[in-house]
């Protein structure tokens, strides 16, 4: 019987009781609000985790990659927004997923794109569902909505012969900079209405405005209400990390992914424990520095999930490094111990595997494949 | 035919041309010192390059994981270092190996480990080779040299029944963080003079050192002289990368290793153009920001390999991030235009995809497999 033990590491253990959790509480967000959830998978590329966080909704999702729309279509999935700009490099996959069957919704924030992407469109002889990004305060990408362009892609879009207007669609990233749970708040209002006024301009041009999409873990979790909005694309929310919850979106005790690890190397003198999870198991993601200045690349667990109160400090290809102050600690971390580490960032964690060992009761009763790649 | 400008994006480019001269010139250095030569395979994970690292040498190679032992062993390589301190989660897979005929080398630096380890490999009627990992300044892992430690593990390994005392092996990790060539030279001489002197030593009290394994990309590079040594175990000068060339390993020319990515998005106002390589296709390393802190998460070339002097700047899953000084350069990065990513850290970018793209005189002739996993 395998159990935290006897896996291999290091390896990815997801509590599938906090996943359970915390679908049940964004999948209610969603449903008090009278919103559609499309969750991001990019979190987990997992079947069964979306299946998870899907139950109560339609089963659409949102994807980061093409590689995600093809794994989960040929496992039950079948409605999908591919949320990173179509580039004419994916134009010819997009359409072939598209003659496939299967319904696929891209973005587009640049003026040449619906006129270039109509063309390849038309000799297929598909029609492809295309949604307006907008950028809501992030500044990462999409249009901002008081430029001309937030209006005239819309209309490129609508005239297009082979092309549908599927929306406007946002996501609101900077809200993981944000210092306060009052400014998580704001920059979730700010989402919300720059979207909603946006779509009521589009529609005084006589523009049909099917969806107006928003979502981030972060706005989800703060918002007053999601009056004008029809969908919400939250993602991480599903794992959470060490992140997260020095953000204040969940607890410790929500975040549901850690790494297991054993103690390869420890060193008296100065304190310090190597672990075999390094750059390539947790990722090399900084974390919430702007925060916590010492929060490292991740927590140090027990093997029962409480925190032991140790960072790692220091991440080599597959040595991880930390200090450990107190004796009584360290005498215990011999050669061969293992701990579980709450990464930073659950989703780079997540990408490095290839999949999750499910934890239920101490146990561990399923293997989940992580759809990577491009 | 697959070209820089048709393969799907984000996905590895190696110049086999550079990647051949690399391995030439470590290959060179080895031969002139008369050391066997056992590269380190982490930063490809590759039996195609691993091939060409080892053409005119014993095909003894280095590994980071068991999973690289395994899937070179079914491709033709039969003898591995495992350089990464053996663990007790780790001693039946280790003795798995051996069992079906592979030769396999084993580290250690704990006094514990003789013990625990002979037992299994006494009941599995096997005999492990282990080295004594030796620490000369990079105090990640290893025993320091003047320490008893030193002197007892190896004759712990002799003595046990069912052991056999490989040598001493070291890294001198350190030399990343060296200020200048003189002082990489001389991390380099002290990496070889703590090593011949405590092999002498324990040679003294009657104890047999087979092998002295030195080895790291930058002091393989700068060392006078390598008597008394008699294995070198460089790995990531096979592709170098933007770190090492920051540091003088090598020139930037050197470099073999770059990923292709498309524009996603342009933002005139803020002269901010976005790719669809992001922390997965590069991964997050921050590089040499001891030594250039404008280095970012890579550099950004043209199709060419001409360095366009553009840093990404930022990464998030799968947007990464730059801005562009000049008009003329920010005219031409249309959505879709391809360029190709110097990473800073090319064993991580590495690790991150199933395969390398390999081009020769500007086309694709081939596609080598990546070896991931633990």
């Amino acid at each position: 019987m395998l159990n935290l033990q006897t896996l291999k590491t290091p390896c990815l253990i997801l509590d599938s009781e906090r996943v359970r959790h915390n679908a049940e509480r964004v999948s209610q967000i969603a449903l008090n609000n009278n919103v559609r959830l499309r969750p991001h998978i990019k979190t987990h590329k997992c079947v069964e985790v979306a299946r998870i966080a899907t139950a109560k909704h339609t089963g659409a999702v949102t994807t980061s990659t093409l590689a995600e729309v093809w794994a989960f279509s040929k496992r039950g999935f079948s409605n999908f927004t591919y949320a990173v700009p179509i580039e004419p490099g994916k134009f010819a996959e997009a359409i072939e997923i598209v003659r496939s069957g299967i319904k696929l919704y891209l973005i587009t924030d640049d003026v040449e794109i619906p006129a270039t992407l109509n063309d390849p469109a038309r000799a297929a002889g598909v029609i492809l569902n295309v949604f307006l990004k907008v950028d809501c305060g992030y500044h990462r990408c999409g249009v901002e909505p008081n430029t001309k362009e937030a209006l005239e892609i819309p209309k490129q879009i609508a005239d297009a012969s082979n092309l549908n207007f599927a929306g406007i669609l946002t996501h609101a990233g900077h809200s993981y900079h944000a210092h306060s749970k009052e400014e998580i708040a704001e920059i979730a209002r700010k989402e919300r209405d720059v979207m909603v006024e946006l779509a009521e301009k589009l529609r005084g041009l006589g523009i049909e405005v099917p969806v107006v999409s928003i979502g981030s873990t972060p706005t989800i979790h703060h918002i007053d209400h999601l009056k004008g909005v029809t969908e919400v694309r939250p993602g991480n929310y599903i794992f959470f990390d060490a992140f997260q919850a020095t953000l204040g979106s969940c607890s410790f005790e929500d975040c549901a992914l850690t790494v297991l690890a054993a103690v390869t190397h420890r060193d008296r003198e100065r304190r310090k424990i190597i672990v075999d999870a390094g750059a390539i198991a947790l990722s090399k993601d900084r974390g919430p520095v702007e925060f916590d200045s010492t929060c490292g690349y991740g927590r140090v667990l027990d093997l029962a999930g409480n925190d032991l109160w140790l960072r790692v400090e220091s991440l080599s290809q597959e040595h991880g490094s930390f200090y450990v102050p107190d004796n009584k600690t360290f005498d215990k971390l011999i050669v061969g111990t293992r701990v579980r580490i709450l990464a930073n960032h659950s989703c780079l964690a997540a990408a490095q595997h290839t999949h999750f060992n499910v934890l239920e009761n101490e146990k561990i009763v399923d293997k989940w494949e992580i759809h990577r790649g491009w």
